[in-house]
């Protein structure tokens, strides 16, 4: 396939909810990079967006004149689907975040990508994605040690939805809180073993509908088997008003710990953290950086399926190889 | 050049310092590992380690039976010499941090590892290394924003140096320790400008010689020019076994802060942190989990200079890429 390297970076767009959104933000971010189309299922003057928004039925058009294809759907049903038609035309970046499934997916878009001379690469973002590289990094440099994954603080949109299923709540968001206590014995080096639900609280605000009782509501959401009852739950009943004012953003982020020991039992720890004002528009920012990866190995004659672990980090620089020894070192 | 691919992966060490030492203890930690030797350019039997100590002079006859040489000297005069002769026989890791110098020192290497075929990572370890890794992913995904780097709580050799030389000081070390108020400012998202000395503390604990005045061994060290002047510096008076007893490790670490915005100014930060209780211990355990991945480069035909922004991190584990995509991503 041809390819554009040295020049502006071609960028597409598949599906234009907050993670193509963001995406689209990240790119004027980026002046080695241009957006070239945005493709949806939708009709494109819904998008509101002129004339980059584009048919996802003429996306064949655009073989050759678009260097990576960002795609910005679900992992649910959107990815799978798209991601294996869309990879025998152009290079792909996703962050297919569905962790049971991801070897099958890997060798699926690993076949299409590898027979149609494109570069895949799937599962970026944060988690999976930079959580992994930190991961990786853990336990490759302190191989006796033990793992932590800390979230949030954070918007959980599963929890959300179980909380505005309840009879009698009008609307409702989560916020899942690590626990300062389990983070200062893991910070402590006493390497405790901990359940998720021994790492995180769970804080919830919640508009009830008129005439509704609060205390019946705060008893069905503590008492929610897998999503509540087993952690320590706080429930706010607020106005629909406060909601909106205060809970209509999607903060996110967490902490990777490894804490290990060297020689005689030398106490060494390791910790990657996020705090995220808004998770979707990081994520796209990470899907972004990534793109750049793919298309410098791809211009080097990569192909096929790869994730995090296979890319060097200097591909993700708009920094010459000599620029960052220079300058990052 | 011979390679050991699949089998267990042997490992030269070239100088028995601290980092020295540290390499050999990180290699019992790694089962697909073997140390074959320790090159010393002094007497082996002096290392009273055994047969494994081996003299330099003797380095040429292991040609073929270490598939990667760690390189454990100092960046000031030993690495720059020993870094030529020993790549145009064997591949090699090594810890070279005079920043400045990099560039300089990556062509030279590069030249001679190319025309032996030869491969070699040059100045990995924490800072360079993991740090500038951290550096590389917070420019490269939040490209408008600030970076910070703290230092400590450590152990600083050059500070703990000078003191040693004002007169009246029989003995003394030095500690880096961030300020929690510039931490705080820039965990805040405030994007401030901070010098070194406004983001650091230096806290001295001093051994005073018998009749010497503390009171102008104090003043003396917080006037020193570059290394105090410009710091807030506390002078603590100690016993020699005070010292002894509670200042004989050498701990280190510190944080790389990315602090950025996407979108419309929504703050975003990432945080890479190292706490260390023993600062060589743990720059060897990142030499050795490197050696893991220049063996594999250098098994797949790379040859030449790398840095840490040249390595796919997948290399730097024991695990297949099939084994980190289903348990890591």
């Amino acid at each position: 396939m041809e390819n554009n390297a040295g020049n502006v970076l071609r960028i597409g767009i598949v599906g234009y909810g907050n993670l193509g959104r963001g995406v689209e933000l990240s790119i004027r971010q980026n002046p080695d990079m241009e957006l070239v189309a945005i493709f949806t299922r939708r009709d494109p003057s819904l998008l509101n967006i002129g004339p980059k928004a584009v048919s996802i039925s003429k996306i064949e058009e655009y073989k050759g004149k678009i260097d990576v294809m960002i795609l910005c759907g679900g992992s649910a049903t959107d990815l799978p689907e798209q991601v294996l038609q869309i990879s025998k035309m152009f290079n792909t970046v996703d962050s297919f975040d569905t962790h049971a499934k991801i070897p099958e997916y890997f060798e699926n878009v690993d076949k299409v990508a590898k027979s149609s001379n494109t570069l895949s690469l799937i599962s970026t973002g944060w988690d999976p994605g930079l959580f992994s590289i930190a991961r990786l990094l853990g336990q490759s440099i302190l191989p006796q040690g033990e793992e932590y994954t800390f979230w949030g603080k954070g918007l959980s949109q599963g929890h959300s939805d179980a909380i505005r299923r309840v009879a009698g709540v009008k609307n409702g968001v989560q916020y899942t809180i690590p626990l300062d206590s389990a983070l200062e014995r893991v910070r402590a080096g006493e390497n405790p073993q901990l359940t998720t639900a021994e790492k995180h609280q769970r804080v919830c605000y919640v508009v009830a509908n008129e005439g509704a009782s609060v205390e019946e509501i705060e008893t069905t959401i503590k008492t929610m088997p897998h999503y509540f009852d087993q952690y320590e739950t706080t429930v706010h009943f607020i106005s629909e008003e406060e909601l909106k004012a205060n809970h209509s953003t999607m903060p996110h982020g967490g902490t990777v710990f490894r804490t290990g020991t060297t020689g005689t039992d030398t106490k060494q720890r390791i910790e990657f953290s996020l705090a995220l004002e808004d998770n979707p528009e990081f994520t796209s920012s990470v899907l972004v950086a990534y793109a750049r990866a793919v298309a410098k190995m791809a211009a080097n004659g990569q192909t096929g399926a790869c994730t995090v672990f296979d890319i060097p980090l200097g591909c993700l620089s708009p920094k010459s190889a000599a620029e960052l020894r220079r300058t990052l070192l």
